[in-house]
This record gives C-alpha cells, sequence and structure tokens, in this order.
C-alpha cells in the first residue's frame, strides 16, 4: 500500500495524505476531533477491524499525529491523544465535513454534524481569505501558482493551466456558498 | 482495500474520503486542479505506477468526480476532466497544501505553491468564518454539534467530548494564524 514514491514528493498535499495514511486515518483523526480517545471506542465509533486499527494508530503515531498515553496502571489502558502536529491537521474535519454535505454523501438528507462559534453560537463555514483586503474569495477566483519551494516537477505540471483544466475553471464551485 | 463498513457510514468526511478512494485519488484531483488531464501527465507528475492509475482514474470516474472525454479520434486519445461533483471537492486542495506547508511536510523548507486572488494578486488562506458576523473564527473556538442527519452513533461519537479530547481542544492550532 504504501509507496516510496510518494512520500518522497515535493508537495504540501501529499505530506499531509501520507502523514494521515488512508480514509482509515482519516476517520480515527475525525473520531479524536469529535472526542473519542480509547481503542474500543474507535472500534464501535467506524467498524474498523482490529488489524486495521491497530495499524493506523501506529501510522498516526509514527507520523507525530497521535500519542499514546497510559490512563490507568492495572490493567494497564491507554488513550490516544492528538499531538500539536495532529492538532494542526484537525481543522481539516470540518471543512471536509462541509464539502461532504453539499455533495450529500453523508449518507443522510441532512448534515450529521454542525460547527458552531461556540462564543456566539452562530453557525461556522469555512471560506478562502485575501490576505490583503481580508475580503471572502470565490474559489473561482483562486490561482495557483509556483511557490518559493517548488522545484522543477511541480513548475512543469503547473505549465499545463493554458491546455489543461485551469484553477479557476476547476474550483468554480464555490465552497462559501450554499 | 474498500470495506462495505465504511460506506455505509452516517457521515459526510467518510463520503468524501471515500469517493477520493485514497491518496493517489487525492493527487489525481491535485493534478487535475493544477491543470493536467491526460494519462501520460498523471504518470509523470506522480511517478503512479500504471495499474495503481488506472485503477484509482476508474474509482474517481465511478464516483462522479471525473469524466473521461475523446480528445483525438485517430488514434484514440482521452483525456479526464473534472465534474461538477469534482469541482466541488477541488477548493480541498488548497486547504490541504496550506495546512501541510504549515506543518513542513512538502520535502522542501519553502511552500511548493501558493495560492492568490486573480483578481487582486493578492496571497489567498483559508479560515472559518462565523456567517451571523463574518468576523473569522479561531479553531479554538469551534464547537462541533450533532446536526439535522445525526443518528444514535454520531450522537453517541458526540457524547464524549467532556471526557475525552473536546474540539475546542483539538484545532487549539488556528488554521489562519500563521
Amino acid at each position: 500500500m504504501r509507496s516510496k514514491g510518494f512520500d518522497g514528493m515535493v508537495c504540501s498535499i501529499a505530506g499531509v495524505m501520507s502523514a494521515i495514511g488512508d480514509r482509515w486515518g482519516m476517520i480515527i483523526l475525525r473520531d479524536l476531533v469529535c472526542g473519542l480517545s480509547r481503542y474500543e471506542d474507535f472500534r464501535k465509533s467506524s467498524g474498523v477491524t482490529n488489524a486495521t486499527l491497530s495499524d493506523r494508530l501506529k501510522h498516526l503515531e509514527a507520523n507525530g499525529l497521535i500519542e499514546r498515553r497510559r490512563y490507568q496502571a492495572n490493567p494497564e489502558r491507554f488513550e490516544y491523544l492528538l499531538t500539536q502536529k495532529g492538532r494542526q491537521i484537525a481543522p481539516l474535519m470540518p471543512v471536509l465535513a462541509q464539502i461532504g454535505d453539499r455533495l450529500n454523501v453523508s449518507g443522510t438528507s441532512a448534515p450529521p454534524m454542525k460547527v458552531v462559534n461556540r462564543k456566539t453560537g452562530a453557525e461556522v463555514r469555512w471560506s478562502f481569505i485575501d490576505q490583503k483586503t481580508g475580503e471572502q474569495v470565490s474559489p473561482s477566483d483562486l490561482k495557483i501558482l509556483e511557490g518559493p519551494g517548488a522545484n522543477d516537477l511541480v513548475r512543469w505540471r503547473l505549465s499545463h493551466r493554458d491546455t489543461g483544466t485551469t484553477m479557476p475553471k476547476a474550483i468554480m464551485a464555490a465552497s462559501n456558498s450554499g
């Protein structure tokens, strides 16, 4: 399942996905964000098999996203917590949830979860923000450029925008318009 | 690799991840967003094997995220384009990229790509927005509640927040503070 090539990519998207591992890793992160921390609760929450759960917990721990902590001595029992690195990936969960809500892929006709501002109680949605004006930006107005860490492959990849699907066309459906 | 249990989850996060398939599916979506559309270009861009690429393209097509279109008749040649559903998932790419940039998981010390507002040229970052005040919300102020589509399992999952890792604690590291 793991490809060496994947881990060698110069790409932050690949780096995050590699650290998470796969969609089971993502589901464990979802459960941690929802408040779960114990092995049996992860099992119950997702129906994941023991083999898959053990493997993905080890993967997340090896990649520094979670840590294992003993919460009971006799018999020994452990819980799993997000590390600082894991907490930086955690905000991805509401983003994924809201994208899925709009696509109606939850398996139900209404959002299973909602995110609110705990200070105001108001609903919270994610959006792109222009860092100069502070205004929200429609995904259709985004443009991807090479960054300071681009290598030849990144430059080559981005050089196709005029002939292929451009970023503006690709993300015409605004994340924050529904 | 595919588990039946996964697809039956009442969860928008699981739904999106299921549609994408795995991290190779995500990398193909990244390449489409960057402007690639042809099989050989996907191969070159990521170093993915033929077997994996063919499988993931079929998966993305079966899940309605991409469509195959003939661009040359003799010999027949096809390109792959994002569907409307795929375009709604596309904004996830800059989000993932920016999370990865902050975690420095790109394999380089600087961001390989940057996202700008094509109208102003200013850098664009994603953020959470309070839907009543229009103000940005720190991830540490977010709270996950059950939505109208919650079932018993979702309610049970969210009932652990007082004993386990709460959402506010879980995402203390703001997505938009760095």
